[in-house]
């Protein structure tokens, strides 16, 4: 009876107190020390090496460390195991920040104001109000219902789009193909928290970014997959997208070589919209291990036809 | 019957229409043109001129253009009429959309992911969530208010302080000079919301900076009176104040050669943090007077002897 710990990016040294706490009477290992794996019941993983998971013959339950499945479901191996996405409240709150932080940047023009700072221009820009500026939400799973919450309480005027219809209060919701066109040409400032799928791939792309009106912003917190590059740096350079925050990248580390380090209109950070914290997600998957072992059926399981 | 509005800021080509369409049967008149003084019963105020308001024989009531009054109290020969203070959405809504926009700015580090940019440098930094982080709100008014009230909904951990004893939901408040030493021990990021007065001048000063903890940052959106600034360039300097966000100084604009516009850690903005939008506050005006014609008591109504 163990747990095997497997993250290239998560250090063991935060977690491992955590789990010894909140989950007693279990063997925890660390990848690659992971013993006899025919004891291994339940893997926490965030990329895992191909092949791994199909290598633990009595695995009963995967939990994916972070909000993104992308990075579990690509294993071609992948046992049909439950796969447990990571649903905790400091991965919700701290995008949320980061969400909120990026749509105010662009709205404030921040950007101007540092220009004007580095010339020592004392300068006041015409400003509109948050309940003149149309944000719009692509993805209203979890992250993207806290974040639209939010932005709504700052008086944002706040759109959002999914998959399937949703429902949020306050916010106008759009769904579906057909819904898409009609979302983009309303959205001033778009925030991309989609699951990375087959159907998400490259949905920033010259097509949707020439749909939303000329200057617009573009914040990504999602995957860098969602993002065709080269398209979003043609619109930054025709100033059709007016500036653009980046956490995620097609290559991370992003190349040091990359146009997007220098672009003067985009903002880069490495990875840090949100990330998962120990202390506040392991008893998300204690919760579920025990669970699981009362024979109730677990919660926030991913749906692998969907891919999220 | 005529209003005069007189502001050296404030654009008559955006308020004219507004005050036509909202107060109807009234002349309207821009200083200096102003006509028969005996004419005028209302003044709209901001900065106005010294003794120009006591020229106004029939002079019946002072509205302010702006949240602080500081620029209309400093008249001496100010006439004993009432004076409304500027309570309007649209300027609440600027000063909570600066507001939170700045503490997110020096909470999520990114001055420090700004430098690492332009270094082309990928590297996580550890982070706090905003449940963790400890702002402190230096006036509970109707802006300091709003302004704790988002940030809560953000989830930080927020206390106030104000002159007098508040309650506000969610928000530890404390009050006095007794209550100040407390409130600033337990602040790592400070937001300035003060009315200027004689006992708020200065209020931000070597003395009261050490009492943050190190590393502490300060959102200054009031008042340039309110901060010694070179005591904070001082605090800055030495690496107790880890950072600034500077919208008002003690002489606006700015002096090209004043050392905040270079210093790598302090943001300055050329007073814009919130403005009175003519859209949003013509009807707090309209419907003011039409209460003090009605023989209803205005509200919002200055009181000279606290300076607010």
């Amino acid at each position: 009876m163990a747990i095997l710990f497997l993250s290239p990016s998560d250090d063991p040294a935060e977690w491992l107190p955590e789990l010894r706490q909140q989950i007693s009477g279990r063997d925890i290992r660390v990848w690659p020390d992971a013993g006899d794996l025919a004891e291994i019941d339940y893997a926490l993983v965030w990329k895992p090496p191909a092949g791994v998971l199909n290598r633990l013959p009595n695995l009963k339950v995967i939990f994916s460390l972070g909000a993104g499945v992308d990075g579990v479901l690509c294993d071609p191996e992948l046992p049909d195991k439950p796969l447990v996405r990571m649903v905790e409240p400091g991965l919700t709150e701290g995008m949320t920040e980061y969400v909120t932080l990026q749509v105010l940047h662009w709205h404030r023009q921040m950007d101007a104001y540092r220009v004007q700072q580095e010339k020592r221009e004392w300068r006041q820009l015409s400003q509109k109000l948050a309940r003149e500026r149309r944000v719009g939400v692509l993805g209203l799973g979890v992250l993207g219902a806290d974040a639209a919450r939010v932005l709504r309480e700052l008086r944002f005027d706040v759109a959002g789009w999914s998959r399937s219809p949703k429902e949020l209060e306050g916010i106008a919701c759009f769904h579906g193909s057909a819904g898409l066109a009609e979302f983009l040409g309303r959205t001033e400032i778009l925030v991309c928290l989609l699951p990375l799928t087959p159907e998400t791939t490259g949905i920033l792309n010259w097509e949707t970014l020439a749909a939303l009106p000329r200057g617009a912003c573009v914040i990504n917190a999602a995957r860098g997959g969602h993002v065709d590059e080269a398209d979003l740096l043609a619109e930054l350079d025709s100033g059709h997208i007016a500036g653009a925050s980046l956490d995620v990248f097609a290559q991370e580390p992003l190349d040091p070589e990359h146009p997007f380090w220098s672009h003067p209109r985009v903002i880069v950070t490495p990875h840090v919209a949100s990330v998962t914290h120990a202390r506040t997600s392991v008893g998300h998957i204690a919760a579920q291990i025990n669970r699981f072992e009362a024979g109730l059926p677990l919660e926030d399981v991913v749906d692998r036809r969907r891919g999220y």
